[in-house]
């Protein structure tokens, strides 16, 4: 999907929900037990619920992989499942030496169908780069995230003063453009994203970290929208599980449409101009 | 397995090797393609061909996961294979918040039965540490990589003036001893290595770069080995590709033993004692 389009849904669903298809097998509800793939089921349910009130699906994919090749049964047949109009990330976190991340590209790209990978900078320019010769596709990027061991590393500050998320930023912004790079940065951090911002003025950031972690929407719209939204905010767990019984479809479809409205709100207050 | 173990056989097979199963389905020789599992009955030829002279293999998952779960099924039957003798590394280099870092420990260790996982640093201690908590199974954690980009960020000197990947080796040893973790160090940063042997003097260094990359087997040991050895010294298209005929698995076996010898002589050389 090209940046033009998300743009295009995110104007016309007034949203810009990403939702995290993170769906643990034993959290499934019973009566789904007995299909052949209930993991599968249960996203499908999922995404014909909240289909029209977000634009972007984010499935990790530790929850597939921990139930081995079945895993990736549901994980494709998920991704198969949802429609064109929805911009798809394959949480991976993946970053290898070059001839390997071409691998993974591979496997995203191709074999899934993904849009966008997320990947992990550590190992730097060559891990990155093999994700960006696929056309259309993006390379989401690890900047900031919301979890605590963020500060180990992350946050640390260079000779130069400035911490190392910020040289992730300057280098990689080299390496591909706003239509092709994405950025994380956690929910948690929304007063660092205004420096971000800065930074990467036209970039999309894909932000986690709101809800279960504690990241404040509004702030996180304050300091990160941009004159095309530039913005993907994630929820998982406070959907997806939203209720743990027969009606955990209507419940997420609820969910969604609540922090859609939301999003809908922050939009008119900001970016009055969109249409 | 044990540290104990893993120098057990070590000294037994006078051999620091690790062959790396980074089986590319495009260079599988025609001969096997119309079995059922090309990529596995390869890998069967090289582990019978190869095991008498290493100690631990190594699949990188992004061999596998470029087949979905076709490949899947390949990785997990290839580590099953595997005899008990030998250290299984799952060249992973993940890495997620907590919750969703404990399920890919769950896939490697439960799944797959591997004895190890690679694992990324930047998401910091809490995206680390569930891959801890398995009896006998390892974080081997990327330190300083063999590849171009390893300068873009894992060399950038902090604010102390030391490389972020002292800094890296400095918080990570205290989450785990030398019997629990190990670390990734490129064969081509030999001498970089001398510096993180005082920082870690008794964990094991995972050290690829050895053949196509330019590393140097003598340096490695010079820079790297304790008196324990330490060392697991990772080689992969050198041996895999050492023939693309029919003959592969012996001309692999020879590579193997090549490889062996000389890591005999410089054991003899550099730890006498050992036995």
């Amino acid at each position: 999907m090209t940046s033009e389009e998300l743009f295009r849904q995110i104007r016309r669903k007034r949203s810009f929900l990403c939702i995290g298809l993170d769906t643990d097998i034993r959290r499934v509800p019973d009566f789904l037990k007995h299909l052949p793939d209930p993991v599968f089921e249960f996203n499908k349910r999922i995404i014909d619920a909240t289909a029209a009130h977000c634009v972007a699906y984010k499935p990790n994919t530790a929850f597939y992989e921990c139930r081995g090749a079945a895993g990736w049964q549901s994980l494709a047949a998920t991704i198969k499942y949802i429609s064109k109009e929805h911009f798809i990330i394959a949480d991976a976190k993946r970053g290898d030496i070059g001839n390997t991340s071409e691998l993974y590209a591979r496997a995203f790209f191709e074999e899934l169908g993904a849009d966008a990978v997320t990947v992990a900078p550590y190992m730097g320019e060559d891990s990155v780069k093999p994700f960006l010769s696929f056309r259309e596709k993006w390379v989401v990027l690890l900047v900031l995230t919301s979890n605590s061991g963020s500060r180990d590393f992350q946050t640390l500050p260079l000779a130069d003063r400035a911490p190392l998320y910020e040289e992730v930023l300057r280098k990689s912004r080299e390496w591909a453009g706003p239509d092709r790079m994405m950025y994380v940065v956690g929910a948690t951090r929304a007063k660092a994203m205004a420096g971000i911002r800065k930074m990467v003025p036209d970039h999309f950031l894909l932000v986690p970290g709101v809800g279960h972690q504690g990241g404040d929407l509004n702030d996180v719209a304050r300091y990160g929208l941009n004159s095309r939204c530039g913005l993907l905010v994630n929820a998982s767990r406070s959907i997806l599980y939203a209720s743990s019984g027969p009606d955990f479809d209507v419940a997420a479809s609820d969910e969604a449409q609540r922090m859609r409205e939301q999003m809908d709100g922050l939009l008119q207050k900001y970016l009055p101009g969109i249409g």
